[in-house]
């Protein structure tokens, strides 16, 4: 089986930067990079970073069946579950990365994986957002990162997708 | 329709005492209480404080078909789509109230229902929680309370579920 | 807690006739109507029927946050899981009645109380429904009704919905 | 973006051989393969048999995070919303193989495609669920098929998914 990781943000520009370039880097990892699908900022971002490294894989959870499905996305499962897929990108993950927390979209997506008690990187996050997670953290699951190459080096220092990625 | 109002939160003694006064003000106003339906926490003592007032309405959206009801849950909807099921008490609800945000749980139906552009009460919450959410908040539908009857009044004066309740 | 009894079918006029019939006839035994809630054919026959009766309670399990909710639904339930909420239907329920199963969705909701163990009363199906669903039927959980009397009758002799529903 | 081929079906034996050799001659075509993604019957045997042709891939959707995944499934999408994730198969597929229709989890899984309008392929299939879903089919997209061979020639003689596999 291979390791997945999770990648989810909003729309700014900073959000949208970091997560062009991480795709790139997770996709050099051999990682498949799972996002939320649609053609729309961090989602279009990651797959675009991820698709020119040759052989990754992305795949993008979409959350209604007439949601467009970003142009690097190679396999779309679409959920019609709406704003509940959110759960299903961190359940399936071995590692969530958040580029920024701007949105309540991406909130949700934060705080559903660690209610899954998986592992979720904070990539540039606000100070507040920051706090906040961090005093929600019972589990010391929550990590914080200033640049996409740190976000890569938290995941393989505490092997949170496995010591040899496959 | 009935106005339905939905009630979160953890389980410190703050948020359940203030559930359970909660569920009895809900009632009181004719509102049908939304909870997760569990036989725990403040989704236990919100049906309790409910089921004081007669002609009350509890309704629990449970995640899995194997969980524990809660005793005063009159009617249980049995989702079993785990803890998507969060996404339910947002979107079924006119207003929520999240009794603390002490937990991913939580914080995750906060930031669902804010997704969904529903208002969201925040009853006792940290100031940690409470600077996070503002900063999210860019439709002005997080309120701040005290109290439970303060949250009550902040539904009451911003006609979050309608005028007069059926 | 309150017995539930799912109520689904299509959209052919003895369909929509039965599930009018039954709404009422459910609503006397003081059974709460669980229903897919939409303003259309059996959903929306189902909850007028039972809305003529004082004391009624009826509940619609909604699709999607845009679908158009039937006006004798008392409370609507808000999944935004689309189809995936047929499971929900014969999950909360403690017998699922089918008026005809003449639509695949219909026919998915019948399966999917069937995968979860739960009774389905088939109310004028097709004889071609009535073989298929049989054949299926490795728990004897399937019966056959005429019409809506039988229906009642059924749940009653085999004490599907416990023997003094609440 | 690929194309994805959905693969339901149950634990008769016939099933299983049927869906080793479906697995394998998707993957010769270069179709993404998705099934429920269990260690178990057609689930298990279709991902076995698409893993020895070389640079397929197989993805599971998972009904809950507790469920033991099937080896050769390459990418586990862990739903946790149970026997509703039958919903995404149909969804994110071109079209649907069911290997017999020989429980209701089967029955709710084509059922559902058909609800999306999906095109079903009734490989192996009773005469009397061939009689039901062909009666229930308004949008003529239900096939018959006797052999994984057929169901294959099937998908591309319509062109159901695209004139070329990507």
């Amino acid at each position: 089986m291979k390791a997945v990781v999770g990648v989810v943000g909003s729309d700014t520009i900073a959000a949208v930067e970091n997560a062009r370039k991480l795709g790139r880097l997770l996709a050099e990892e051999g990682w498949v990079m799972l996002s939320g699908g649609r053609d729309s900022g961090v989602m279009k971002a990651v797959s675009e970073g991820a698709t020119q490294v040759p052989g990754s894989l992305t795949i993008g959870v979409l959350p209604t069946a007439g949601a467009k499905v970003a142009p690097d996305v190679d396999v779309a499962i679409i959920t019609d579950i709406g704003n509940a897929r959110n759960n299903i990108i961190g359940l399936s993950s071995c590692a969530v990365i958040a580029c920024g927390v701007d949105g309540p979209g991406t909130a949700s997506e934060v705080a559903l994986a660690m209610k899954n008690q998986k592992p979720v990187i904070l990539l540039g996050a606000s100070s507040a957002a920051a706090e906040f997670f961090r005093e929600l953290d019972a589990r010391s699951k929550i990590y914080l990162a200033n640049t996409p190459d740190e976000a890569i080096r938290i995941i393989k220092q505490n092997a949170l997708c496995g010591r040899q990625p496959a």
